[in-house]
C-alpha cells in the first residue's frame, strides 16, 4: 500500500488486511510495554490544515507506538497561511525527511493531489478532507463491527450481512462517504437517515438505502446505530432543523436504544454533542462503543502506518 | 500512589517518600545520559485548559527524561472548546492509550472530578486547579527547602521547626493553599503576608499565622521567604493595591533581604514580576532559589510520574 | 564550538569543520534507519519567539534523528507575553535541563546576548534574529553550493572563485547578512541586486558588489543566484516598487534562468512567493536546488547541535 485516500477505491482484501493488521497492533496493545520498534528512524508528519485534536492525538499516539519520530505541522501561523501553496509546503516536508504525511484539509481532494501529482513520494494519509472522506474513521468503525461480531475469531472476516444505520447530516459527513463506501464493500448493508435537507442530491448513486425517520429505521433492527455529529456551527443554516427538533426526531435517547434488537451496538465517532444527536443515558449504554472505537482507532491507524512505511520490507533493525 | 490532586490531603510519610524518590530523579539528572528507560511504553497526556507553558514544560522534560511518550493536548481550539465534557475528553485519552493525565483547569477541584469520578483509570496529577491546589509546586518547594536544610542528608527528612513566610496575594493563590498544607503536614511553621483585602474569608480555619507587614514578618527571622507571583490582569481590581504601593509594602528588595537572618533563603515560584513583587537584586541574590525550584520541579514530577506509573511494581523492561 | 551565534565572527575553519561535520550527517540520512544515538539524554529546547514553522521543525527533525528530547517553547501565549524577561525565561529552561537553546528573536542581538551575559551555560543557536543573521540558513546555503561543485569530494574544500548572487530585499534581509559573511569568508564572491530602495545604508562596508540591474547581474554568469523571500506584508511600505513592478524587474522567470551559464544554480531559502520573486519555472526547473536546500538544512542543524552538544568530547554510550 503506497497511500491511504479514501475507502471508495480501496478493495475487499486490501481492506480485510488492514483490520488484520490492526488486529496484530491491538494485541500488542495489551503488552506492559506498548511499543514497538518497527518505525525507528522513520518520520511522520501530522499536516493539519484544520483543527482536529482528536485525530492528530491518535495518529500521533500511533506512530508513537511503533517508535516513529512525530513533527506535528499546524498550518495556521505557518507559512502556509502566508500563502505557500501546498505543493511547495509538502515537497519541504519530505525533503526535510518524512517518510509519510497524515493530511487534514478543508479541500475535498487534497490528499489525492498530493498523493498522485508526483511532488512527492513519501506515503500520504487522508485524516479528512472537506465533505469526501475520512477513511481511517471508516476503518476504525469496521474494525470495532467486527471485533463485536467475530470477537477473537475476527481475522480474514468481512462484514457480510450486517445491516449498519448511520444517522445525522449526511450532506456535509466525510464519515458517512467512507462509512458507506467501506461497509459495503465489506459485504454490510447500509441505511442512511437524515433530515431532507441534510441527503446529498447524488445520493441515489450511494449504494445504501436512504430513510427519513428514525424509528421506521430502529424497526428495521440494526445490527449498528451510527450517530453522526453535528456540527453546531451550522445549526443556524436554512437547511437545519432547530436544535429541539433535530434532537427529538434525529437523536438518539435510551427510549430508541431500549428498541434496538439485542446485540446491537451504538456508535459514534466522537466528539460527541450530549443531548443533541445523542442522550447521556444512550452514550454511555453498555451497547455504547463509542471509546471502543477510540482506542481501535489508535489500531487501526498504526495499521497503516505499518503497511505504508514499512511495507512487505523485512526489517533487520533489532528492538532499541 | 493512585493520583495527585492536592497537598491537603497527603500524609506526612506520602509526602516523604515522594521527596526521597525525587532524590533519586535528582541523582540521575547529573549523569551524563539523563534519560531513565523506566517508563518506556508508557504514554503522558498533558490536559491543558490554561495556558502554563511552565508548568507544561517542566511535566513534559520530567516524563521524556523517563521514557514516556508525551502528548500535548491544549484544549483551546479543540473539541473541548466546542462543548465535549470533560468526561468525554478524559475517556477519550484513555481509550487511546493514556497512562496518566496532567491536567490544568480553571475550575477548582476539576482533577478531582476527574480521579474519582470512575470515568478513567488513568493516574490524575492536578497540574493546577481554579484557586484550589497545585501540589507540584509545593513538593518542589518543600524538596528545595529540605535541600537547603540537609543537603545530602536529606533523605527521611521533614522540615520539623523550619519557619516559612508566604507573601502576596494569597486569596487566589493556590500555590499559597498546596504549600500552607505540606509545609505543616512536614511541620515547618508558616506564616502568611498580605495586603487585608487580598486574604481568604476562611484564613482562620487554616494551620497558619496571618501578618500584614511584611517587615515585621521578616523581624521574625523565618528560614525562608516565598514570594507569590502577582497576576498582573488582577491589578485593576478594587481589592488590589496600585502597584507602586504594593511593589513599596509587599515586595521584597535588597534591603529586605539584607534584614533576613543568615542562611534565609529567597524563593519564588515564577514567573518573577521583577520590580513588582521581587528586585531584581533580590531575585538573583546568593540567598534565591528560584532556579533551584525549577529544577527541583523536574526531579518531583519524575518522582510523581513514576509513583503512579511504575508503582511498586517490578519492572522486567530494560533500557534500550 | 560553544554557541553558534552569527556567520560573521565564524572562521574558515570553523565553517568548513561544521560543512564537513554535515557531509557525515547526511551521509547517515540515507540509511534506512535515519536515527543516531550521539545526543540521548539530551534536551535540545526550540526557544521561539516569532513564527517559523519550516525552521522549527527542521531544528526539531535535526535533534530527533540525533535521539535528542525536543521541546517546542512558543513564546506566544506564555509567561514571555505577560512580561517575563529573556534573561528569566533562558535561565529557566536551562534549569529544567536544557542542553541547547534553539533562539527564533524579532530583536537583532538577543542570541548574542543570551550566549555572552552569562545567564546561562547552555549552547545557544541563532535560528534567525532580527535583520541581524541567519546562520544556518548560510551553512545550509554553502553546503548546497559546495556540493553541487565538489559533489563527493567536498569535505575540506572551500568555495574559492565561486561567484554568488543574491537578490531581493536585501535591506531587511538577515538572510543576505549571513551568506554575504559565511560565502566571502570561504572564498566567493558575493554579488547583491536589490531596488535602491532595499539596500541597507552602510552597504559599502560589506565585502560584495552591489547591483541594481537583476539582467546585468545575470549577464556577468554568476555560479548560483540566490532570490530571497519577499515580504509580502512590507509591500505597501513606501521603499517597495508594486508587486507588478517587483516582479517584472527584480523576480526570477524562466527566460532569466535561460539566459544563466549551463552548471549555474538557483537558490530561494523558502518559503517561496511562486509568481513574485521567483516563477514556478524558475522554482521547479533542474536548475533549482530548493529541495536540496531544505534536505542539507537538516544535515548542517544536526552538525551545529552535534558540535555544541557532543562537542570534541568522546561518548561512551552506545545505540540503544
Amino acid at each position: 500500500m503506497r497511500h491511504l485516500l479514501d475507502t471508495k477505491t480501496l478493495t475487499r482484501s486490501e481492506a480485510i488486511s488492514i483490520l488484520d493488521v490492526a488486529e496484530d497492533m491491538a494485541a500488542t496493545q495489551q503488552r506492559e510495554v506498548k511499543k514497538l520498534p518497527t518505525l525507528r528512524g522513520k518520520t511522520v508528519v501530522n499536516l493539519f490544515f484544520e483543527d482536529s485534536t482528536r485525530t492528530r492525538i491518535s495518529f500521533e499516539a500511533a506512530a508513537k507506538r511503533l517508535s516513529a519520530d512525530v513533527i506535528n505541522f499546524s498550518a495556521k501561523g505557518s507559512s502556509v497561511s502566508k500563502g505557500e501553496s501546498l505543493q511547495d509546503t509538502a515537497q519541504t516536508l519530505q525533503a526535510m525527511g518524512a517518510d509519510a504525511v497524515v493530511i487534514r484539509h478543508g479541500a475535498s481532494g487534497a490528499p489525492r493531489t498530493l498523493a498522485t501529482s508526483g511532488w512527492i513520494t513519501a506515503g500520504v494519509i487522508n485524516a479528512g478532507d472537506g465533505t469526501h472522506e475520512h477513511p481511517t474513521q471508516a476503518l476504525l468503525d469496521a474494525f470495532t463491527l467486527r471485533k463485536r461480531t467475530f470477537g477473537n475469531a475476527s481475522r480474514g472476516r468481512d462484514l457480510q450481512g450486517l445491516r449498519v444505520t448511520i444517522v445525522g447530516d449526511i450532506l456535509h459527513s466525510r464519515v458517512a462517504r467512507s462509512n458507506v463506501w467501506l461497509l459495503t464493500t465489506l459485504g454490510a448493508e447500509v441505511t442512511l437517515v437524515a433530515p431532507p435537507t441534510l441527503v446529498p442530491q447524488d445520493v441515489s448513486a450511494w449504494p445504501a438505502t436512504i430513510r427519513y425517520d428514525l424509528d421506521e429505521a430502529i424497526a428495521a433492527e440494526p445490527d449498528a446505530v451510527m450517530m453522526l455529529r453535528i456540527q453546531l456551527e451550522r445549526m443556524n443554516a436554512a437547511y437545519f432543523p432547530t436544535e429541539r427538533e433535530y434532537s427529538r426526531t434525529w437523536g438518539l435517547d435510551a427510549e430508541r436504544v431500549n428498541r434496538l434488537p439485542a446485540g446491537s451496538i451504538v456508535m459514534h465517532p466522537g466528539p460527541m454533542n450530549r443531548g443533541l444527536e445523542i442522550s447521556a443515558e444512550a452514550a454511555d449504554s453498555p451497547r455504547s462503543t463509542v471509546l471502543e472505537q477510540v482506542t481501535n482507532g489508535v489500531s487501526v491507524r498504526m495499521a497503516v502506518l505499518y503497511l505504508l512505511m514499512a511495507g512487505e520490507r523485512p526489517t533487520d533493525e533489532k528492538e532499541g
